[in-house]
């Protein structure tokens, strides 16, 4: 029976959760297949993860390479394929507790950066698990720096073999998934020299076990590289390599061989590289950042509303504690930025799709663009989604903090997303350097991308808003976001010329701009993001109950991002005081507008109650009992512990 | 060997880092009494944590016991007593993973609840483990609204005892530390029902566990609550009582007694209750929140000048990652904090002693401004912390998300500092509550402690700040706080009157105020430490290499401060555009010319590496060789995972 309390809450929507739920999908169609896939998945009970908060790493570990295996058996099964409707629902299906998807990124690299004889060799054998792939990258030493990367490889000629060598400690492969425990095989990236001579980094696919018996090859030592915050379910390992050799066919060779002859030969283009990133960037951001995200708000709102903590009116029942101003204040904006990030991801794919279209017509042009705003977007994103979360989590207060509410698993991964795929600091400095640039080709009249002629735009110097309800108008907060974005990157470069027309050395005045560069960036994204939001709200016309309360989300949005960030649109006077004073009222009067809906707004994300795996976030509410329930679980309860023998018994006055 | 890019860092020092270390604990003789304490724990195999992080809960939870256990005698052995100066030093000797801090909360309630006879009966044997105490206050439904306990103790005139229950599960005690697995007793806090009157919640001694077998008393339900973000070695359990019956003695009766006839007596003040609340909360902001501050800062930025990745300058050699802007800004910010955290709690711990001398002499008069105080720093300090140590975890990069850094588990315990001992938003409505008390008191002219006359103080409308040099002047800043705290609590307190004014109720008008409070609340506190940080300063005139870094750190809080939170500086113009670019001018300035002293300012925090448990933090910055040295103790590298057996081999392709 669901809680009375959060059944109140379902009964007054000002929408339609159905309808909202199959527009999120992009059609009914898809939530069919949606709920289908997680249907199958879910009732297959190699994919439960009941246990999986009382698990060690590795038991966590095996039941992950279990469910990959097995994932593959299912997928036949079920006739889904790789390129189904069913494939994109899976990993969520699965709410991301399997083994090798390092494995899946050696074999896109093979497919990407191998010649068709490579990709005829590796890939069938790769797509049956007949080898596990790992993708060693990463060095102790080096992560985001890849020309620092230390491991050589040189070419033999009389042998015609490349001999691989990890020439100090730092040059240990390092955090490559699928590695410490699974692996047999991975794509190695060294330094390659041919006749004494480097040239550069390049990708070579090496054996590191054996397929008879698991053990490691000759001339290689790797392993697991220990505990990590979360992840516990994948074997992040190290490799070092001693003297291994491996034949001139495998080094990667789309875009560059290593002839018999010693010879080096390059075609192609290496520009492609920045689209595998780009696409990975994209993906990631909906799997890994936003769709957590949206759990953390539905398992912490759907709490809020059980929760009755304290008194609003004297002698009144305790109040929900979502009747609270700053529990919605917490709340409700990481509802809006869920939405508003979900919006983006689709902006993001449709950038990447006409990118993708450009590219097979061999016209690479929106490749800077595409990348600066995949870059970007990843850092701002993964940054606000971790933030978010972590305010659910406090939101939550003690019951947050146990594991069991779900919440410190999804915290302990998103957090990770900031530091992988690229540090987030380093991508909104690519980010920047792409708005600088076409600020500066638009100051000269050159022509940009669409996406940034405002920069050179010329706008009025002072907001007109003259009420807190103008203030609800997507172009003035619009124009506000655009204005101050434009205003922190032409700043930025005005000093950056600054110090360079002062005899400043480029690198050195770069590096002192580095701070309010990474501020433009996301100032710019922000922008984008509300600009987004907006227009998505503006298309739904026909949909009007849904129009209505996504407008709402918009607006909160885009005030609580005025309203943290004020400084930046107060500091050359585009926003008075006094306009801030109404930036603040209207924010503060949208919190309970959307309170009524909080609920419904995140059932439209239609988690089902295992994926959530949340005794504080169940559909039902029944947030008391869920967590007795799982505590009783716990293997703290399964026996006395061996410390009462040892340690109190002897001390225990039994006389008492 | 030192790594010798971090020795380098030491030899350029701008003042004696031993001098620094005396100075920050209080004199020579205290750092000596601390490193003896620190040896004597460190050189005893009982107290090593060096499995910690290979550990399972189970695990964690016998080493807490035992060192427990151990150190009740340690402290014979070594001839250290509760009252003399080594006390201060072994908490942070032994880093926080030993188990009975709640049986000591049992012995803290017990003496200043208790009568004596009360005392005299259960202290003895609780100071020697002859029985384990616990805690239970909260209950699965309520943690911060105590009023709202739903446990019962009803009096039986007839037998002359209480009969404790828990009327439903939302009523079971859940949280109280040592209570999931090792407590025999417990003080049990209940609603008093005397002859069908409800006397509110009192406390009750209760026996748990048998102290022959430690099996569960008659009528008790009792475990472990499960796994949680940290804290692995506390069992946090539960405890439901079914008609439990204790003697009429066992209510804790200093204050309040129920007599044989059933006739309910009190005396004396419940007022002193806020006491032992502020007394826990600043001695727990020194353990629990700024000294893992400082030990973060320490890992970040011992490791910060030993990682080197990419080039400042072209054909230059990698550059230490220090080195960059953006790196400065995330750690010098919290490095400067965990400073002026450190003499906050020098602050508060002094206007503690004051009021406690006050109330000796039965003077209560400083009771709200300690509680006001020790409440929003208790916030303030906890939140701004557990983001420092989040900027630290994200600052290293991967290697900071491996458990092996020290870093997550320091990040996992810190946030649960935010949630326990008052949940911060709660901690500051009650401060911004004192605050919008004394503002109005002040302006109609009555006196309010000397801390808060400023609310009422007339400043000039406008810094006269006329070049970035000005913002070194603490004056300049330290009045920029206290305009900008003044007008936060001044203009919440006029919202609130034109709320009331408007017919709004009492209770509503408030909750529509609360996220400014909450804003007030903590403008203030940054104003005080500002100014403490500033006072601190000044005072070390006689110690002038000292004092010439502790003033840019002083500087660099203030304005990081005021370029974090621009907006409320700009708002009413005491700050104008101009005069907040001389703010960041200057704030940026400060941060190469603090990174040269950095290594020293946390070699002076006087960690050992056995304290810090870091691979990236010792001191000798052998970063890589430890993380692989660790990796390799690793459980999941002790044996072939049962994985490949069941899973793999079936699968791997042998004839490849």
């Amino acid at each position: 029976s669901v809680n009375p309390d959060l059944a109140s809450e379902r009964q007054t929507a000002s929408f339609s959760v159905e309808k909202l739920t199959a527009w999120l999908d992009g059609g009914v169609e898809n939530t069919r297949t949606r709920r289908a896939v997680v249907e199958a998945i879910e009732s297959d009970p190699v994919f439960s993860r009941e246990n999986q908060y009382f698990q060690s790493q590795n038991e966590r570990y095996e039941a992950a390479v279990r469910k990959a295996v097995h994932l593959q058996k299912k997928m036949h099964e079920m006739g889904w394929t790789e390129d189904g409707p069913e494939y994109n629902y899976i990993y969520r299906a699965v709410a991301g507790d399997v083994a090798f998807l390092l494995h899946r990124i050696f074999m896109r690299s093979i497919s990407m950066l191998g010649s068709d004889k490579q990709i005829a060799k590796w890939i069938p054998l790769a797509s049956q698990y007949q080898l596990i792939g790992s993708y060693a990258q990463t060095e102790l030493g080096h992560g985001t720096y890849l020309q620092g990367l230390e491991t050589t490889a040189v070419f033999d000629i009389t042998t015609q073999e490349f001999i691989l060598n990890t020439p100090k400690i730092s040059a240990m492969k390092w955090w490559p998934g699928d590695m410490g425990r699974s692996a047999t095989h991975t794509v190695a990236f060294a330094q390659l020299y041919v006749q004494g001579k480097c040239y550069g980094v390049h990708p070579f696919i090496v054996q590191i076990r054996s397929l008879q018996d698991h053990s490691l090859c000759p001339g290689i030592i790797a392993g697991d590289i220990g505990p990590k915050m979360n992840f516990e379910h994948v074997d992040n390992g190290f490799l070092m390599l001693q003297n291994v050799r491996v034949p001139r066919e495998n080094m990667l060779s789309k875009f560059c061989e290593v002839q018999p002859d010693g010879s080096y030969v390059r075609w192609g283009s290496q520009k492609i590289n920045y689209f595998t990133m780009t696409s990975v960037r994209i993906s990631l951001l909906a799997d890994e950042v936003i769709l957590p995200t949206m759990k953390a708000c539905t398992i912490a709102i759907r709490y809020s509303v059980v929760r009755r903590q304290s008194k609003l009116k004297p002698g009144a029942q305790e109040a929900k504690i979502l009747d609270y101003q700053t529990q919605q204040e917490k709340l409700l904006p990481q509802l809006a930025a869920a939405y508003a990030f979900y919006f983006v991801k689709d902006y993001l794919q449709e950038l990447f799709d006409n990118g993708y279209r450009e590219i097979q017509r061999k016209n690479f042009d929106m490749l800077p663009e595409l990348h600066a705003f995949s870059s970007g977007f990843k850092a701002v994103i993964t940054q606000y989604c971790t933030s978010a979360v972590e305010i659910c989590l406090r939101a939550c207060g003690g019951h947050g903090y146990s594991l069991l509410s779900g919440l410190p698993s999804l915290y302990t991964k998103i957090l990770a997303s900031c530091i992988y795929e690229g540090e987030n600091t380093i991508l909104l400095l690519q980010t920047a350097r792409f708005l600088i640039k076409c600020f500066m080709a638009a100051s000269a009249g050159q022509p940009v991308p669409p996406s940034v002629t405002y920069l050179a735009a010329v706008k009025p110097r002072k907001c007109p808003a003259k009420n807190k309800l103008d203030f609800l108008s997507p172009d003035i907060y619009t124009d506000a976001y655009q204005h101050m974005a434009a205003r922190l990157v032409s700043s930025t470069a005005a000093k950056l010329q600054d110090l360079l027309q002062s005899g400043v050395k480029k690198h050195d005045a770069w590096n002192q701009c580095t701070v309010q560069l990474a501020q433009a960036a996301k100032a710019h994204c922000h922008y984008i993001a509300v600009k987004n939001f907006a227009e998505t709200v503006e298309k739904l016309e026909t949909q009007a109950g849904i129009q209505k309360i996504m407008k709402h989300l918009c607006d909160l949005f885009a005030l609580h991002g005025i309203f943290s960030n004020s400084g930046v649109f107060l500091h050359d006077g585009y926003i008075s005081g006094a306009q801030m004073d109404m930036v603040t009222a209207s924010y503060l009067d949208l919190l309970p507008i959307i309170r009524k809906d909080a609920v419904p707004l995140v059932d439209a994300f239609d988690f089902t109650d295992k994926s959530l795996n949340s005794a504080l976030g169940s559909y039902d509410g029944q947030v008391y009992q869920r967590l007795y329930e799982w505590a009783q679980k716990s293997p703290t309860n399964k026996q006395m512990s061996p410390a009462y023998e040892k340690y109190l018994k002897p001390l225990l006055h039994s006389k008492l």
